[in-house]
C-alpha cells in the first residue's frame, strides 16, 4: 500500500477539512510535487507566482495567484525558489512578517556560501519565522510514493511553534520529522542530500590503500617470484589466488582495527587517570566509524568464504588434484591418512566457520532496525563480547592455517615474509594488549576511573566537557 | 520488552488519570482486545451492547450499558461491528451527532461494496465524525503484545480534529498512525488487510513463466535429446543440473528487466523531447515493480550459487571426476594444465562472485532500515550505479562461461540455440543502450530535459501534471 | 548525519527561543550528558547542585543553582540523582509540588527493591507528577549522537499531561517516546536495560543442552566406537564431522518444535470446544518465543550449509577420494554410475537447498523492518505456509539423506539408533498431526472455534478474559 497509494489516494473534499490554506512561492518541479502532495493530504495549495498563466502544470486543485495576493492566504509558506532570487522577497517583507517561511532549496556544493540559505533568508527577512525543511526529500519520491529511500524530513528552526507546524505538515504526508535544533544545523542539513557516505568515506579509502599493497604484494611473491625462478606462469592466480589471500587478510586486520582504538582509548585513560580530557582528535574520528570499519571487514570475509568454496570447481584445482593421485597411482604407493594433516586441516575450517559466524552476527545486529530492538547492556554484549571472540576464532584460524610457514625458511621468497605472518601483526598486538587489560590489577583502576574517579582532579579543572568515548 | 510487556503492564489508577473515556460499541473479539488494550494504557473504556448480560468475557474494568447509554459518556466511539448491522446506528443518530466514530471493520473480499464501510458509516450518520483506523491491526496481536507483524495503523477521515484524537489513541497504544488523507481512502485502506503482496504478483508470474519455460527446453536439450540420440538416461539432471541452468539464466535477465524500463524511459523522452508528458501505464507500472523484480533476481542469484556450490559433493561428478582420472592413468598420459583453461575457469568464477556481491548490496540496501538511513544521493549512488556495475559482472560472468559454446555446432541441438545464449540477449541490448545513452551526444539533451527544458513546449499544453518517473 | 551531527550542532541562540526551561537535579555523568543534549535542542538548562562550585565539567550555557532555586525556575525537573538519595527532596515539598519530576534512575539488578524507584520519589512526594523516563538512554550514546543501540525512550507516569511534556521532550532530543502506560509500569521499565535477552533465555539453553547431548552421542558412536572395535583413530571428527551432524539434527528439531506448539493448541482448543481458555502456562510460553527458537535453528541450519560447503577441501576427504580412485586403477575396475546413488544424491542435495532457502526467506521476513511492511495476512502466510512448507523440504531431505542407514542393521552400533533417526521424530510427529488437521472433519470444528463458537457455552463462564494464543 505504501508503494502506491498516493497515485489512488483522494482529494479531500471541502466541505468538511480543516487543515489550513498552504502557500507556496515558486512552481518548479519541487513545488509542484510537494503541492500536489499536500493537496492529497488534505491542504488548501495557493501558489505565488510571477505569471499566473503557466497554469497547466499546476495540481488541479490549487490556486495560483501573485506572490503578495497569495502570502496573504496562508500562515506557511513554502519558499520553493533557488537562492539567488531571494531578493525579490525582501519588497513583501510586510507581507511576510510573522509569517512561517519554509526554506526548502540545496546547494549545488557542500558549504558552496559562508551561511546556509535558510540564515540568508531569516537576514533577508528578520521578522519572518524560517524554517528549514523538505530539502532531503527528491520531488520524484514525493510524487511517485514509492519513498524507497528516506522518509526523514530534517526540520529546524529557531521558532518552536513554527517548527511543530511544519512538523504537522511533515507527518501528514506520511513522512518522518526529526527536530535538528536551531536554524544553525541548517547549514549541516543542506549539505546533508550532497553527501556520499561520508563516515565511510576514510574506512573505504583505507581498505582500497591496503587492499592495493597487499595485492601487489602478493602479485610479487606468488606470481612474478615463481616466473622468474620457477618458470611457472601462473598469471591466473589474478583472478582468485590472490584475491583469496588479499580478502582474508583485509578482513582479519580490519577487524583487529575496530578494537584497536578502544585498546588505545584505556591506554589512554589509564595514563591520564582521569576520563574528563578529550581524546585526540584522530581516536575520536576512528572510534566514530568503528562500525564502518567492521561491515567492510564483514565484505572481505564473506568474498573469502565464497572464493574459498569455489575452489574444488577451478581447473586449476582439479588439474593439480589429477596430478597428485596419478603420480600415487604411477610411484605404486598410496599415501595413508595422516591423522596430524586431518586435524590441522579440519580445525582451521571448524575455526574459521565459527568465527565467520559470529562475525555475521554482528553484521546483523547492526542493521538500524534490529539494533533498535535491543538494550543498551545487549547491544554492548554482542559488540563487545561477540566481537572479541570473533576476533580470537579469525586469528586462531589464521594462525592454524599459516603456522607450518612460519618456521619454513622456503616461506621467505626474496626475504620477504608472507603475507600470513603480516597479517597476524595487528590482530595479535590487539589480543595480548586486551588480555592485559582484563587483569584484575588493571581492570580495576580502570572501571574507577570510566565510573569517574580521578587520580590527580587538578587535571579536570583544564579541560572542556567531555564524555570520553571510550565507554564501549 | 515488546513482547510480553502487555501482560505484566499494570492497569491505570482510576485518581489520577485524566485520558477521557473511550466507548466501544459490540464485544466481538476485537472490541474486546481493543477494550483490554485501552484500559491498560488508562483509558476509561465503557461498551455499548445490546444485552448487558455477557460481561464475563468483558475487560474486568470496563462499564457495560445500552448503546445509548454507553455513547453518551465518551466523545469516541468505536464501532466494533460488522457493516450488515449498521442500520440499527441509524435510531442513535442524534446522540451520535458531533461524537468521533471510528469505523474498525474489514471485508471479507476486495471492493466488496461499492463505497467503503465508512464511507457508507457517514452516509448513515451524516452528523457525526467517521474516522476509519486500526482495521489492519489484528485482535491476536493487539492481546499477546507480540505484535510480530506491522505496527503501522492507517488512518483517514474528513475531520481533521477527530482524526488527530484517534490518532492519539494509536500512538498512546504504542502503535504508529499513519496519516492517509480523506476518507475516501477508506476503500483503500480496507482493501489492504485483504491483499496478498499485490506489488509482487506481476514480478513473481512473469519469473514463474519464464523458468516454467527454461526448465522444459533445458528438459528437452539436455535429457530427452542425450535419451532419443545418446542412449544416455540422466534423468537425475532434473535435481540439480537443470535448476542450476535455469536459475542463472533466469537472474541474469530479470535483473536486466529492472534497468530495462529506465531505458525506455530515457528513449521516450528524448523522443518526445519533453518529460512533462505521462509514460504508457505498462512503463509506469514496470517501474513501480523494479525493486521486487530486483529482489527475486537475487533470490534465483542466491540459488545459483549454492547449487554451484554443491557440484564436488553430487555423486555424478565425483564419479565424472574419477572416470577422467582413472582414463588418464589408463592411457598413460598426464594431461598438461592449460593456462587458458585455468584463465577461464578463474575469471568467470572470479567474475560470478564480484557480481554476487555487489548483488547481495544492492539486495542489503534495499531493506526499510538501511534505506532509511541512506540519502537520496547515497541511495541512487548504490541502486544506479553499483546496480549496473553488478549486471555487467553478470553479463560477463555469462560471456566467459558459455562464450565456449556460441561457435561450437554440437551446442545446437535440434537447431535451438543453447540456453546461454538466450540469456544474453536482454542484458546484453540493456547494456548496449545504456552505452550509447552515455555519450555527450545523448546524455546532454536528456539531462536538460530531465531539468525541466522542452524541444516543443507545446506538447506540456495536452498534458497532465506528472513527474515522469525515469528520474531515478 | 545522524553519526556525528551533534558535534557540530549548533546552540540555539537565546532570543527567539520558547523552548520552557528544564531544571536538573545531579551532576553526575548523566545529568550533564542530558543537560548539554537538551541545550543543544534549544532547551534552557538550569542545574541544581549542593555546591554550585563544580561548575567546570557543566556544559557551559547551563545556569547552576541551589536545588530550591533551579526547582523554581522549571515545570520540569529532572531527577538526576540515586534512589538512596532521594530523601533529601523531601525538605523541597513545596516547591515541587506540582511539578513533573523526572525519573531516570536504574537500579544495578533487577526487582532490587520492592517498588520501583518512580513508584518509591512519587510516594515521598505525594504532590508532585511523576514520569518515568530515559534510563534506557546510556549517557554515552548521548553525548557522542552514535546512538546505534536503541533509540527508543520508555516513558510511563499516572498523569497523562506530565507524560506528554516529557514526551516532548523526547521527540526534540530525537528519540523515540514510546508510551508504556501508568506508573505501575515503572518496575518493568527499570528492569529493561538489566535484561540480557530474556526471551532468548530459555531457547538458548535448551539448544545448547540439546547440542551437548547430541555432541557426545555422536562422539560415542562415530568416535570412541570407531577406536574401540575398528582400531582408526577418527578423533579429527571432533572438527567438522561431528558438528556437521550435530547442526542439523538441531536445525530440524528447533524448527518441528516453532511449530508444535500451534499443534498442542489446536489440540487443546478442540478437546475443551472452546478458545475462551487460557492454555496452560507452559504452552503460552513457549508460543512466546517461537521467533527465537526458528532464528537459533536458522543458525543451526546455515552452519551445515558451510560445514557442508567445506567438505572437499578436507585433508580426510580428499585423502578417502584418492584411495577410491586409487583403489578402483588398482583393480582395473571402473565403477559405471549408479543412477539410483545420482537420484539419492541430487535430490537431497536440491531438497535441503529449497528447504534452506525458505528457512532464510523466513529469517528475512523476521527482521522488524521487513515485517512492519507486510500486513497480517501477509505476515501469516510467509511464517505459516512457507514455514510448513520449509518443514516439509527439511524432513525429506533428511528422510532421503539417512534413509538407508534405517534398515542397514551396521547402523545400530551399541544397538543406539543412529542420530538421523532420532532428528526425525518430532518433525514427524508434527508433519503428520497437522496433516490430520488439515482434514476437512477436523479443519471444520476447530476454524468455528477459533471464530468465537462454543461446544459446551458453560465453560466460559469460569474463565477469565483471553484471546488464545493459538490464533496464528
Amino acid at each position: 500500500m505504501n508503494k502506491n497509494s498516493s497515485n489512488i489516494m483522494a482529494l479531500a473534499p471541502n466541505t468538511s477539512n480543516k487543515r489550513e490554506t498552504v502557500c507556496i512561492f515558486g512552481t518548479g518541479d519541487f513545488g509542484r510535487a510537494l503541492g500536489h502532495k499536500m493537496i492529497q493530504s488534505g491542504y488548501p495549495v495557493v501558489y505565488g507566482s510571477r505569471s499566473t498563466q503557466i497554469s497547466n502544470l499546476i495540481p488541479k486543485d490549487a490556486e495560483v495567484l501573485s506572490h503578495a495576493e497569495a502570502a496573504q492566504k496562508a500562515a506557511i509558506i513554502i519558499i520553493a525558489i533557488q537562492r539567488q532570487h531571494y531578493n525579490f522577497l525582501i519588497p513583501l517583507a510586510e507581507i511576510l512578517h510573522g509569517k512561517v517561511l519554509v526554506d526548502i532549496s540545496n546547494n549545488l556544493k557542500l558549504n558552496q556560501y559562508p551561511e546556509s540559505n535558510a540564515e540568508y533568508l531569516a537576514q533577508l527577512l528578520p521578522g519572518s519565522r524560517v524554517v528549514k525543511a523538505f530539502n532531503t526529500v527528491s520531488a520524484w519520491a514525493l510524487q511517485s510514493g514509492t519513498l524507497d529511500a528516506s522518509r526523514q524530513v530534517f526540520v529546524c528552526g529557531d521558532d518552536v511553534e513554527a517548527k511543530q507546524m511544519v512538523m504537522n505538515i511533515v507527518r501528514a504526508l506520511s513522512l518522518t520529522p526529526l527536530d535538528k535544533g536551531s536554524l544553525l544545523a541548517a547549514q549541516e542539513i543542506e549539505n546533508y542530500p550532497l553527501q556520499l557516505f561520508p563516515i565511510w568515506k576514510f574506512p573505504i579509502f583505507l581498505s582500497l590503500g591496503l587492499t592495493a599493497f597487499f595485492f601487489f604484494y602478493c602479485l610479487a611473491l606468488d606470481v612474478i617470484y615463481t616466473y622468474i625462478y620457477e618458470r611457472n606462469n601462473f598469471s591466473f592466480f589474478i583472478a582468485i589466488t590472490i584475491p583469496n589471500r588479499v580478502c582474508p587478510v583485509m578482513a582479519l586486520i580490519l577487524l583487529a582495527l575496530v578494537y584497536l582504538p578502544g585498546i588505545f582509548a584505556a591506554i589512554i585513560q589509564l595514563y591520564r587517570g582521569t576520563k574528563y580530557r578529550r581524546f585526540p582528535d584522530w581516536l575520536d574520528k576512528w572510534m566514530l566509524c568503528r562500525k564502518q570499519l567492521g561491515l567492510i571487514a564483514l565484505a572481505f570475509a564473506s568474498l573469502h568464504v565464497v572464493f574459498t568454496l569455489v575452489t574444488p570447481m577451478r581447473a586449476f584445482v582439479s588439474w593439480r588434484t589429477s596430478k597428485g593421485i596419478i603420480s600415487q597411482v604411477l610411484n605404486n604407493k598410496t599415501e595413508p591418512l595422516s591423522n596430524t594433516n586431518a586435524w590441522i586441516s579440519d580445525s582451521y575450517l571448524a575455526l574459521g566457520i565459527l568465527g565467520f559466524f559470529l562475525f555475521v552476527l554482528l553484521g546483523i545486529t547492526s542493521l538500524p532496525s534490529v539494533s533498535n530492538n535491543v538494550n543498551w547492556r545487549e547491544f554492548r554484549f554482542v559488540q563487545s563480547k561477540l566481537g572479541y571472540l570473533a576476533l580470537i576464532l579469525c586469528t586462531a584460524h589464521t594462525l592454524v592455517y599459516g603456522g607450518k610457514w612460519f618456521l619454513s625458511p622456503s616461506a621467505y621468497k626474496w626475504y620477504l615474509p608472507n603475507i600470513y605472518i603480516l597479517a597476524l601483526i595487528v590482530p595479535c598486538a590487539v589480543l595480548v594488549v586486551k588480555f592485559v587489560l582484563i587483569f584484575p590489577c588493571v581492570d580495576k583502576p580502570l572501571t574507577q576511573i570510566r565510573q569517574g574517579w580521578e587520580r590527580n582532579p587538578k587535571h579536570s579543572e583544564q579541560s572542556n566537557y567531555i564524555i570520553n568515548k571510550s565507554a564501549v
